[in-house]
């Protein structure tokens, strides 16, 4: 059966608000004109996220925006915050820290809430750390710019909106290949995912399609042949082999479960096999 | 039969040269008491570059060194700077623009006498723009911490001491992923090899052994399914699909003609290796 589940936008933090906005107009697209919940809770000072979205999504059509925020847990009990989720067409979580995404939100009804809208076909957006957090386990903290040393990775539980993939962002603008390469060592089931600025997934029905200016990194460590992650000494460089990296661009697409890329000039076959009765589709990738 | 050419000491940058000094120790112990000439040409203004090695090998036993360094061409043809290379041991080319080294020695006695050394024997070694500059053709320009663009990757070439090898450095400082891919795309008959800040590779016997603190990143496109490389779009976004990849650090090795890395772990079994005959390794590696 095809996914009931709603698109997820995945963006790589800096999307352009005020250009071309290819991302924000893939959003807008499909809120038609339904209600955006703008989710400010990864930020402590959420000062003007707020306004910086209405301004950029106003432009695009979508008028009907409201904000969300919890300064602390108790407040995801009052009616109030749980009412803005009310009839969304779709939830954005802006940037911060992801952290305080799960730390604020995580096990409280407004977690609840959004996981359930999604699952009923409601659209999740998420940059920076609205980003990382979608994943069962998400990415805190590690080096970037520098490789990764085996100690130097903090991961959490994030909202697990996505399965087995792991989520980083400002990808090549932060130099983060080693720490995703990290991530991957820890346990290969996960598929690492960089994304650069200005670049953005949208996950629907198990396919990715890549969209907006910079690339996509795909992490694969189903062959790692040899990798030190679980040695003991905290300071040592990574090494981790025989790992199957793919960049895509806008146009590319990328399956999850068969985790195979496609490329603009494959896409007319991507979009036949979406044609394809579900049955069939169970066959031709080896799952739904 | 075994290579007789020297040594290769491929470093990414910034080489400690005041504290363990791991990587010039490397570079010391195969010198001996030998000569090491410190080939400055990378650099517009070299004041100082010669002073710091003499003090960084100094201590670690390598006192006869010599400076080599050409403003304009002509001066390549002087006794002077020929007879600087007489009786090497090793040459180091220091830091700069690899373009400085290319032209201003490409097609000079000096470049084919520093060739003629390796072949017989010497050891080269070269950092930052003096290890780009090793390979038949080397990365000049592309953009750093950011996706890899299309158009924008300027590549030259080299002084040829190793083949079918791209070599970038200040690698995972630079967020220099996305430029290697591109240069790897062009032709996936060479093998990308990124190397981080006080990190080298020592090739010996068409062996690479990692050295120092940080990573090696091996991009191996053998493999590659799909890329957009040849698009007519400079400003298109680089996508490559279907990349082997290894990170490498201290203690691993790298097989160049198989294209296999070798862990820590599994040192012994290489060593051993290298006791077989020359024949058998032949038929082992499938060439030499």
């Amino acid at each position: 059966m095809p996914d009931a589940a709603g698109p997820l936008v995945i963006i790589g933090g800096h999307e352009d608000k005020d250009g071309e906005r290819l991302i924000l107009k893939e959003i807008a697209q499909r809120l038609g004109d339904g209600k955006l919940v703008i989710a400010t809770v990864a930020s402590h000072e959420p000062d003007g996220y707020f306004e910086a979205y209405q301004k950029a999504f106003g432009a695009l059509g979508v008028t009907h925006l409201v904000e969300l925020y919890v300064e602390e847990r108790p407040e995801t009990l009052s009616d109030h915050v749980q009412e803005a989720l009310d009839g969304a067409a779709g939830v954005f979580f802006t940037g911060g820290d992801q952290l305080r995404i799960s730390s604020q939100i995580g096990d409280t009804p407004v977690e609840r809430r959004v996981r359930e809208i999604h699952r009923a076909g409601t659209l999740i957006a998420g940059t920076s750390a609205g980003a990382s957090v979608m994943s069962d386990t998400m990415l805190v903290r590690g080096s970037s710019a520098e490789t990764h040393r085996i100690g130097d990775l903090h991961m959490a539980a994030g909202l697990g909106l996505i399965h087995d993939v792991i989520i980083d962002q400002h990808f090549a603008e932060r130099g983060r290949i080693g720490r995703l390469l990290g991530a991957v060592a820890q346990n290969p089931r996960v598929l690492g995912v960089g994304i650069d600025e200005d670049t953005a997934i949208i996950v629907e029905n198990g396919l990715a399609t890549v969209h907006g200016s910079g690339g996509v990194y795909v992490v694969d460590g189903a062959g790692v042949t040899h990798s030190n992650i679980a040695e003991a000494e905290p300071e040592r460089t990574l090494s981790i082999h025989d790992v199957r990296m793919h960049l895509l661009s806008a146009g590319d697409r990328f399956e999850l479960i068969t985790r195979r890329p496609g490329s603009a000039k494959t896409l007319k076959c991507s979009e036949r096999l979406s044609e394809v009765a579900p049955e069939d589709r169970k066959a031709i990738h080896g799952g739904d």
